[in-house]
């Protein structure tokens, strides 16, 4: 994926790669207080010019450096199979992954430092979460409306509070003392997705 | 409450404070990693021994600090009320004071920097969790416990995973930009509590 920037040169895939990854590093490692793009430009051995020809600051690249790592380990469904297959399926196929991707050490690791920057430097939640968080909320939100339709989710329930249970739980869960391994978070998610009505009940499956 | 310290001296429970509320106020501005016990015995108007009489360290002190004065801001349920009263009133008589408390900025940041030093500050949290958050939360689940038996919560329910739902979306929605007013963490908590069955659908309210 060469593009030309603005000055003509040609982009560098790898050295974007080992930039975001040094950003997502560092920033797990040092909070976005604790970084700078001196440091994340040493590490990725690229100057800083480099960086500043790609990414305007340091949120900005942050925010970069989250959603294209996070959404490799963790992906996502793709947006036909969401409308396509059962609700209950696609949380179903999903929940391996998950709870793989959400008992490591990184991921608590990136949810403590991005919750933690979130009211100190709110320009890197706005980046992330406009580019990130909404299109993944936009599927959440037509499973649980096509969930909602074939009555597994309660009617009267506002979508936008059923996802923040949801997200809110996983995260909170993690955070805590005793941070689930992957079994108990297997669990752990069939539990949050059962109880908002993504997941049958134990008695509706077969045994 | 002035009680003799293993020195012999009495304590101060004006110094006390001051030494509490200097160790919130550095640590919602710069987190525990940016915070010293040399800058809060400064800004309290203490020596540092002072403080080393009182706590044992840093995280120590913090938790102290989180849960002296958030308790009194955010306040909760007597047991025997939770006990006594519908579960329904319980939370209904709690909505308005965790409205306001909620969607204060210092409770935004106080939230964000606790969950942002969770995985690199261990000894904090593990702290903060046994003191403060699990009385809460027992008393969280008497509360559903009993709704459960009244039948408003889904009797499959786990309590536990409910108490995540309710406290990971509020704390993740004061986290999110845009983070609500009273206004709205007033509508916001009462879905979350109808949701979990906490609240009536608002058919069964009087109109």
């Amino acid at each position: 994926m060469n593009e030309r920037t603005g000055r003509g040169r040609p982009r560098d895939a790898a050295a974007d790669r080992a930039i975001l990854q040094a950003a997502l590093a560092l920033f797990i490692d040092k909070g976005v207080e604790g970084v700078s793009i001196e440091q994340i430009a040493k590490r990725a051995g690229v100057g800083k010019p480099t960086i500043y020809r790609r990414w305007s600051g340091k949120e900005d690249l942050l925010a970069a450096a989250i959603e294209t790592l996070v959404a490799e380990d963790v992906g996502r469904a793709a947006p036909d199979v969401v409308e396509v297959q059962s609700p209950y399926a696609v949380v179903e196929a999903a929940i391996e992954s998950a709870a793989v991707a959400t008992s490591t050490h990184q991921y608590r690791a990136l949810v403590a430092r991005i919750f933690g920057s979130a009211v100190s430097h709110p320009e890197l939640m706005a980046r992330y979460w406009e580019r990130y968080i909404v299109p993944r909320r936009h599927m959440a939100t037509r499973l649980l409306e096509r969930a909602r339709a074939a009555g597994t989710v309660d009617p009267d329930a506002d979508l936008d509070v059923a996802i923040d249970m949801i997200v809110g739980a996983i995260t909170y869960r993690v955070l805590q003392p005793n941070p689930p391994d992957t079994d108990e978070m297997r669990r752990y998610l069939r539990q949050v997705y059962r109880q908002v009505g993504l997941l049958p009940a134990p008695a509706e499956r077969e045994e």
